[in-house]
């Protein structure tokens, strides 16, 4: 059975999703899709809006056939570790190409790309370093860095400004890295640009302006249902009657703020991605700020960009230590989180095929899983009394989530 | 100018706790009342019901003349240490003697106690071993253990089962081991007992019974009115007013449970009071319980206390490390909440004779003081937002309380 793999965190599951999964089946010549999904907590080191659960039966139902759980170990982190971890999950599960989303849509651009800057090495890593010497934050310096490099208008080569560009890259790289036989295969986006905040189109709309929407103060659902299969709309009503609100860093910020101010200097340090100097900077803001985005909006400079201080604020939150983090990445799983009658069929006859050990049970696991279910817990006290219990105990009680094919299209 | 010392928590003061002021100073025939106070969180492990600054007040207004800080490495631990650090303190600060309130109320039944198990010091020490080995509570262990020894019906010795006497006698042993000069005076405590929760008298009630009616749901601030000082009363009302809400463990059993979640093992066996094997009950406790209530009688055992329950989990809290508050222990500091003009006066005639360095400003004195700062950063987590920056800007910005001989009872 061909199957196609993609590297998702649904927050939530919308149509521009639909369409990837789709096109990925077709463009592929697959006849499952397998989803590696981050988990509780994603790689802007934010919440997601939802549990794992819920958005693995958003996946399951609008066309993905299984979800495993990319685990937090790579989950939360830098592109380039992120991509390498899913990367490596999608090879162990024996898909025959991964297919992603990215502004290019050309396939050759980012071997070429790739080609180049490999070639390149020596002058871009020098490049970036003087950058980020002047004070820009990694992301922007390698943009920059690989802009000055580059050959003007290079129609072969990416525009590394983009940020499904520079994802996209990152999975060819780690293809190539582990000797992956996955065929990449990218296709354009729809319309809506990753960062987009207002709804520019009738059906598509990124997630940034979905959550937006959501957490608008007169924003009603209503407003994000166009944009949204039905099956995924009805989950994200369900979850908040359900737990009683949507997840963001506000619920979480009494917890971080109280964990700054009771860390001594030499713990915070230990943290992974707590840099020199950032965990006084850190504490002092906090005593300041009553929420979240205030104390954000505080911390930030040029060279911390929002995206690694929230990474770093959530390994605070999580106590994760930087020995800690470079062990766990030693190792790694294929958590079951879903899958349809389809995609059961496939693990039946994979299942002695694949590259990393099949988790399915929690309880059988906690030794190796102890990272996912910390997350878990973490997230968990989002919520409070009795749905914070209720979520808690689905870490451990909540088996692999089934879809009968007949509802799988909804 | 003779003084005369007391150590104190008033949570929050009351009619005996005035009683108490001017005996002290009539016994021991002095001019002027020094309080030694815990700060925001006491001897059973738990915080104040208002802030120290608050109760400091509430002291000097009622016959206190100076209140200095217990630190919390002292404040906040069994009775050996509480009463050295609490009676070293008050020698540094020149008092002649020390007043307590005990159930016996007879200065030489400590006398004799003392020597009796200073004699027997071997026998007890076993006898405390065994029962303890029966899984039987320290306090317990003691009180048995001593019973054994003593001769019936010996009325020269103390009744060991009552808590003002065990404390009594720690007071005194400190004295007798510090080679102290202060002379030791005890009263017997009107009427209520420590551990009283009903109102028994007219115009005497246990602190304990004044919280209880303070947190009850049917309670109203009116009915503890008879039990203390107009000032008092005035006092505590303002302190809800501007702060929004009394503090009790509840305000932090969310931050407790999150830190109890994302401790390690090996981290929370670090912790200062958390002994072999209570890491594991703690943290599984903790998921099942929606309130610190809820959660205390799960934990509770024969073997461990309420109390050294509630001060394990408090310096987990606090983030308190074994050899942090080790460390700790080994220097000490008078720190001055707050001050009368007749006390103002002492402390002018008296500063070059004092016995340990005088504190009077958070922030010239960090270092030192770290343990105290951090304990009023989490303590005043329990409020919300501006009231939660407006206590913990006291801390730094708050002078002693200075109270005017003419304002000086009310």
């Amino acid at each position: 059975m061909k199957a196609v793999g993609v590297i998702v965190e649904y927050n939530p599951f919308h149509n521009g999703h639909k369409f990837h999964l789709e096109q990925a089946k077709v463009i592929s010549g697959s006849e499952i899709v397998i989803c590696v999904m981050s988990g509780n907590f994603l790689q802007r080191g934010e919440p997601a809006l939802v549990s794992k659960w819920n958005r693995t039966e958003m996946a399951l139902l609008a066309g993905a056939d299984l979800v495993f759980e990319l685990p937090y170990r790579f989950a939360t982190q830098n592109a380039d570790i992120f991509a390498n971890g899913a990367v490596s999950l999608l090879e162990a599960s024996g898909c025959d190409s991964i297919c992603f989303g990215s502004e290019s849509g050309d396939i050759e651009a980012f071997i070429n790309t790739l080609d180049f800057l490999e070639k390149h090495d020596a002058e871009f890593q020098q490049q970036v370093k003087e950058q980020i010497s002047l004070g820009v934050s990694y992301p922007k310096a390698a943009a920059l860095s690989f802009k000055k490099l580059s050959p003007e208008q290079d129609s072969d080569l990416l525009d590394l400004s983009k940020p499904n560009n520079i994802l996209g890259l990152q999975y060819v790289s780690a293809i190539r890295k582990q000797k992956s036989g996955m065929t990449p295969i990218t296709i354009a986006r729809k319309s809506a640009e990753y960062h987009d905040e207002n709804f520019a189109s009738e059906t598509i709309a990124s997630a940034t302006s979905i959550r937006k929407s959501l957490f608008s103060n007169h924003g009603s659902p209503e407003n994000i249902r166009p944009f949204m299969p039905q099956s995924s709309f009805e989950l994200l009503e369900k979850y908040k009657q359900q737990f009683g609100c949507f997840h963001s860093w506000e619920n979480y910020w009494p917890l971080l703020k109280y964990k700054l101010l009771q860390t001594s200097p030499e713990e915070m340090r230990n943290i992974h991605g707590v840099e020199e100097g950032l965990e006084h900077r850190l504490v002092s803001t906090a005593l300041e700020s009553d929420t979240f985005l205030a104390f954000m909006e505080r911390v930030k400079t040029k060279r911390y960009t929002w995206t690694r201080l929230q990474r770093a604020c959530l390994h605070i939150l999580m106590n994760v230590k930087k020995a800690e983090m470079e062990d766990a990445q030693k190792s790694s799983y294929l958590r079951l989180l879903g899958m349809t009658n389809k995609g059961r069929e496939y693990l039946q006859k994979e299942k002695k095929n694949l590259g990393l050990p099949l988790v399915s049970k929690t309880s059988a696991n906690q030794r190796e899983l102890e990272l996912d279910i910390r997350a878990s817990s973490i997230y968990s006290l989002g919520l409070q009394g009795r749905e914070q219990r209720m979520l808690m105990k689905m870490e451990y009680s909540q088996p692999p989530i089934m879809i009968g094919a007949n509802k799988k299209t909804s």
